[in-house]
């Protein structure tokens, strides 16, 4: 496929004014009587993101025939969700910045982090339960329980270094795809009781999160070398194992294999990262991850065969190609 | 009332048999296929605590007239979430040590202490969805909630320590008897559909988690004094305005009250608690502490009337009696 590259800005194109709507939804969801809790909220929302997960739910409910009451509650609880887990995610990661500005825990510390993460959990779970959106909360319940899993076996595993491909599909699965699964499901389950329908759509985004997951991995280890000053390999200096390492740990001799193992374990400084760097290079793991990538963005493709053509449907399709193609 | 105090252990001797089975309800929730998470599960099960929450749902079905498998599932819930929260607390607090043993945070660092907290609240909704308990979401979610903006609110008004009895009562309503009026609501709800009796169950659960806060608050300034070595006065010093405090505050000259008001502010120490625990003798903190707490166990009391007499029904008596006299 050799289509130009479309921008977010384009992809989203279709459900501009469903994402201006959200937006009210969102910041209302995020109100309390607290003004702690106020303070740390009104923060989050001005911490805007690009908003990715709302964009899938209303894409894919689109795709499905329209866009419904139950949407919005749908958008607004996965971006709830996902707001949570960040939160969470920093205080795990011991960030100091989030989406340019500092994190929640840089400037309230750890403690209002973790509960403000609760807060919001709970806060998105008090959004489906109002209106009785049950289908919504098994979903989105079993995305958190997957991400949280997926992250714990993530960081199991970098202990000892020991993962196969199966293990980072299975890791990646849970911690990115469970949740990105969730949006097209929930937006194609506020439109229709269709299970086929349903399930297509889920699919389909199960396998979109796999190929964004396996080229953020990828971006790891490329992206930023360009840009002078930034640490390139973060996810090698974290012990995190990822596919392009994998694979090129298995292509190359056991010997210089396990000399690079030895290198990570003990902790790889920059030159030694750019080493490792070129030595996944030269046992193809970017190319051979690539290629998982597009794998899967050719089965989420084949998810959306069933659907008749729409913009909204179009633009699910430019997100397959943009995710697998982006450079950041 | 002047009756003999029964131990937790008579209290609980109706839902022996119960509180045995629930025991294996509670291990089987908690098991992962992630060897990680299972081994921090596994841990936490053996950090056994008084399982106050359980006892409670069993206690209150058993009153409403019996105990179903449903009771069975409440109680599992609750018991999660009830550890979630004990699990981000230790962040929260960094605590070292919970229930006699090293804490999560302190034997696995934060970032899996923050990871398992949200895996056990998403496994605890998980349990509740599983068999469409939706009542039973909604009353945990709700206290999940209300238990985050009930911190949150005690650590926005720790700041400028300006608390008065009503604040208070408004954190402790939240952060304590939120969760406990879930657990008789929910014992009640597992049992019948009649909602004067389940709110009858909550609103008893509510008074004694308030009156359990208190006498929590008033053993911090008197239990451990007697114990070589142990800080007396631990809120004092994080700046956490108890009851007690509060109202030698207000009883006091104002010019007295400042002075301790800046004590607290600049950080007090051992010495120095010492003299605010005498300052909130002096203008009977205590006395007037130990008279809300029992006013709120009479109001507990008087939610049960409506109740036959039966052993369980003796047995949330002689708990309220407990709070109120317990010395640890």
């Amino acid at each position: 496929m050799t289509s130009s590259l479309r921008s977010l800005d384009h992809i989203k194109s279709p459900v501009t004014a469903e994402l201006d709507r959200f937006a009210g939804f969102f910041k209302q969801a995020m109100r309390s009587n607290v003004k702690l809790v106020d303070t740390v909220a009104r923060y989050i929302v001005k911490q805007k993101g690009k908003r990715i997960r709302p964009i899938l739910v209303f894409l894919a409910a689109k795709t499905c025939g329209g866009v419904s009451e139950s949407t919005y509650r749908g958008a607004t609880l996965v971006e709830i969700l996902h707001t949570a887990t960040l939160v969470h995610d920093d205080v795990v990661d011991d960030a100091e910045t989030r989406r340019g500005l500092a994190s929640i825990n840089a400037v309230w510390k750890n403690k209002i982090a973790v509960l403000m993460g609760d807060y919001l959990l709970s806060t998105g779970l008090m959004v489906a339960l109002r209106h009785d959106d049950f289908f919504f909360l098994k979903a989105t319940s079993d995305a958190v329980r997957r991400m949280a899993e997926g992250e714990m076996l993530q960081i199991q595993k970098s202990k000892d270094l020991d993962i196969d491909e199966e293990t980072y599909l299975k890791i990646i699965s849970n911690k990115t795809a469970s949740l990105l699964s969730t949006c097209t499901e929930i937006g194609a389950a506020s439109i229709t009781d269709d299970a086929g329908i349903r399930s297509a759509m889920k699919e389909f985004g199960q396998n979109l999160g796999m190929a964004f997951q396996i080229r953020d991995d990828m971006l790891d280890l490329t992206s930023r070398s360009s840009i002078l000053g930034k640490p390139v390999g973060g996810d090698i200096k974290e012990k995190k194992m990822t596919l392009p390492l994998i694979h090129a740990l298995k292509a190359a001799p056991a010997k210089e294999a396990k000399a690079v193992v030895r290198l990570i374990k003990k902790g790889a400084e920059k030159k030694e990262i750019a080493e490792i760097v070129a030595f996944i290079e030269r046992y193809d793991g970017l190319t051979y991850s690539a290629n998982r990538a597009r794998e899967f963005a050719e089965q989420a493709r084949l998810c959306l065969v069933r659907f008749p053509e729409s913009d909204a449907k179009q633009s699910l399709l430019d997100f397959v190609e943009f995710v697998v193609r982006r450079d950041k």
